[in-house]
């Protein structure tokens, strides 16, 4: 955080590309043309209706950042790849542009834009490595959380994957989009500190090692931690051995009048089995109020098995699949040119593609989520080029891939998704903190009808483009080839 | 970086209950308890034959730094989960231990310690986070990039991973770890910079849309990056129009005697018709030098597929499915507790579990891998306790798990795989540079047979235990529980 402070930095945080790139426009003389970039992606992830939007606030504070320290351009330098009066313009680079963007916590779907970034050439295309890679994983692991969560259902889901995130960079991000996702807190305690986020843990299997016996190790762990006490019971035999060790610890506690919060944490064998078997006990030996806790290679489809078999658990603690996405572990984010400004109009470009999927939606665009009016409930994202108005209702609406699918809309209220964040570079809008985030992903999933945010083969939601969107893309799609 | 220099800190890089634990051995009086763990995988990644060990240097560098800053304990302090005197004893936290661990580039087996640490147990347990972190991930990547540089045979594959990484250091650590592994270079200039690896790269299709023509973007991409000049041919039409213009200023060139080396890149499309069919062109054309680079969403599966139809591809750019790991987003690295000093003797420590691949194999370790003398063809590694000599030959080995498969060893040199790291918390051990460890990774594998390094169902390596250390882990397994 200390060098954050010393003037602008970072600019290496780049594929080489974005480097040579501004080189060529610099010595082609269009370096300050402005152009508009967006960056989405192209499918949910993990098979989900939706995408939870995330990494924005990160993401914003290191383009305003950024710019290129003597170290740095020294280093550029020492590449041969560039010419002197670029290495000085590359010195005096900032981030001088506008940007909007869907807020985070946001439910957001295919091909829409999550930012949008209207800036010369020079600057707009410098973000790109930066803008995908911490709004890509941040709502990745957001969108893997959500699902998680909704598994859960009313328990709680514990955020366990700092160990296993990749680097410590993504252990800090990746607890902070858990909890924009719906877990209840983190493990990992520079997360805690730098998001002010709520930490859990209890105690490792090596903590029952450094003791003689296992009762010795959770006598020494209540002492230490009267409350809460949870004690992990796997270390040796988790009915015949961890349960009733704490069992004994829980009693001489209450003999004490020393027991509070109270409970134990199961992470490996049969979880179903062996949470019900624990919580007969434990109700038998007189604490129906401890709580059980489980852990070790969770995710949303084991959850829901064992909620659906009985297990009696209190709380998930998920690491390895949350913080890695793991089936996943992308979700694919692309950052487009979409138009290029001349005079005052912004001219929409077309990437064409051998793939179709791959082919842009071309021009500057604003997305539109209407909703019923009284019940609130979402029936369509429409996106349009930012000059158009909002729609006359009713209107009819086309699926942008498959135009023969149309939908009316009648009697809803309409809100733009993009919302601007920087104009000219400066900063136009508060970051909301992490539970404020977490709150109105709740709110925004509400909006939306169970079949479409069901975890196996969700129904879709409609995602449309305008008529004169759509008009726009054809055209340059049909336009002859230069 | 200029943090690192301030004084240790980075000791909230951590799980909570790293510190409750921590915490709750100084209350029980035996912070001071010397004890060993070790770091060790279960399972090869992605099906492969063998994992290759990464991450020690970066991971040794936070170690020896790792500490509490005054604002990470008055954060503690404001959590209220921790009493004064412990915090008090945090802040003068050192590691002062000793580390052994496996050399990065070194091919490991499952089971096998890639790191040692041996420490007072309230210095050891507070290395687990950032350990498991670190070279977990590093390793993954390592591996993965090993078996796609295997895939691509005598081709080049290059890193272009940084947008899809999770986050900004696994962006610069994964480029080091996919060099170690095999990459030629990488496309992320911050982990160029730091770890001196060569860069490469290309140029957007942003590039070609921020120019009127196709033409006209190489063209001025032409005139900055002369050589090597390397287009990408997939904006509009790979055969219809990004091949012709390539092949019209490359003509261009020549005639202006500038052309150097030149290329092209392909990045969407069937890979290997486009490539043969752009082959034809380039040889037809005159410039049969010229060479084709493929990118896009390749693996090590699809490299084989394409060399099997005689794709024309030269070198392979690879992103996400390398820098994720994709199939696998973790290698499931573990940190146990192994053994507690008593006196001068280390008492070796076994952890039970319900999952039988979740028993530890207690006490402090050596590993020797044991090459044929001749061939060197490695034969066997040995897992045995650290005071154990190397065995008289020839001597009988026993798998750790199915201990009726045995293996007679003879006419065999052992070598030590765990080298002296930190000894006193002093580094003894000077860390290669990134091509020299890819180097040793080179050599590594020529010991092993091509059937057992192969992508798809490689036979199996012999890793066994010693027969002492075979009857420490019957005998504590079998002891009755306390």
């Amino acid at each position: 955080m200390q060098a954050r402070e010393q003037g602008p930095s970072g600019g290496l945080q780049a594929d080489l590309y974005e480097l040579t790139m501004l080189s060529a426009y610099h010595k082609a003389g269009i370096a300050q043309t402005p152009v508009a970039f967006e960056l989405l992606f192209r499918n949910n992830p993990f098979g989900n209706g939706y995408t939870v939007a995330a990494g924005l606030e990160r993401a914003v504070r290191l383009v305003r950042h950024l710019g290129f320290a003597d170290g740095e351009l020294a280093y550029l330098e020492s590449t041969g790849l560039f010419p002197g009066a670029f290495l000085e313009a590359l010195g005096r680079w900032r981030f001088l542009g506008d940007i909007d963007a869907v807020p985070e916590g946001s439910v957001v779907f295919p091909h829409e834009p999550l930012v949008q970034v209207r800036a010369p050439v020079f600057q707009a295309q410098l973000l790109e490595t930066v803008l995908l890679n911490v709004i890509g994983f941040a709502s990745l692991v957001a969108t893997k959380a959500s699902r998680i969560a909704h598994a859960a259902g009313e328990k709680a889901v514990l955020e366990f994957g700092a160990r296993r995130a990749h680097e410590l960079d993504a252990a800090r991000e990746g607890a902070r989009a858990a909890v924009i996702g719906g877990c209840a807190g983190t493990s990992y305690v520079e997360a805690g500190r730098r998001y002010d986020l709520a930490l859990t843990g209890t105690h490792a299997h090596s903590f029952v090692l450094a003791f003689p016996t296992e009762l010795d190790a959770f006598r020494a762990y209540a002492a230490a931690y009267p409350d809460p006490l949870i004690l992990l019971v796997d270390t040796r035999d988790v009915l015949r051995s961890g349960v009733p060790h704490a069992i004994t610890v829980f009693k001489e506690m209450r003999e004490r009048g020393a027991l509070g919060s109270h409970g134990i944490r199961i992470d490996s064998g049969d979880l179903a089995y062996l949470s019900r078997e624990a919580r007969a006990m434990l109700d038998g030996a007189g604490f129906p109020e401890a709580r059980i806790i489980a852990s070790g290679d969770l995710d949303e489809g084991v959850i829901t098995v064992l909620r659906e078999q009985g297990a009696r658990i209190d709380a998930y603690g998920v690491g390895t699949h949350l913080i890695t996405g793991f089936d996943q572990g992308s979700l694919g984010c692309v950052y487009k040119l979409v138009a290029v400004q001349k005079g005052e109009a912004w001219v929409p470009r077309l990437k064409r593609s051998e793939n179709p999927a791959k082919v842009t939606t071309p021009g500057v665009k604003r997305v539109l989520r209407f909703k019923e009016r009284g019940t609130g409930r979402a029936v369509l994202d429409l996106i349009s080029l930012a000059d158009e108005p909002i729609p006359d209702q009713p209107f009819v609406a086309f699926d942008p891939v498959h135009t023969w699918k149309r939908k009316t809309v009648d009697a809803a209220e309409a809100g733009d998704l993009l919302q601007p964040v920087l104009r000219g570079g400066k900063l136009v809008r508060d970051f909301p903190p992490v539970d404020r985030i977490a709150a109105s992903l709740r709110d925004g999933l509400a909006a939306f009808r169970e079949d479409q945010i069901r975890l196996v083969r969700p129904a879709d939601y409609h995602v449309d483009l305008s008529m004169r969107l759509l008009a726009t893309r054809t055209a340059l799609l049909e336009a002859s080839l230069d």
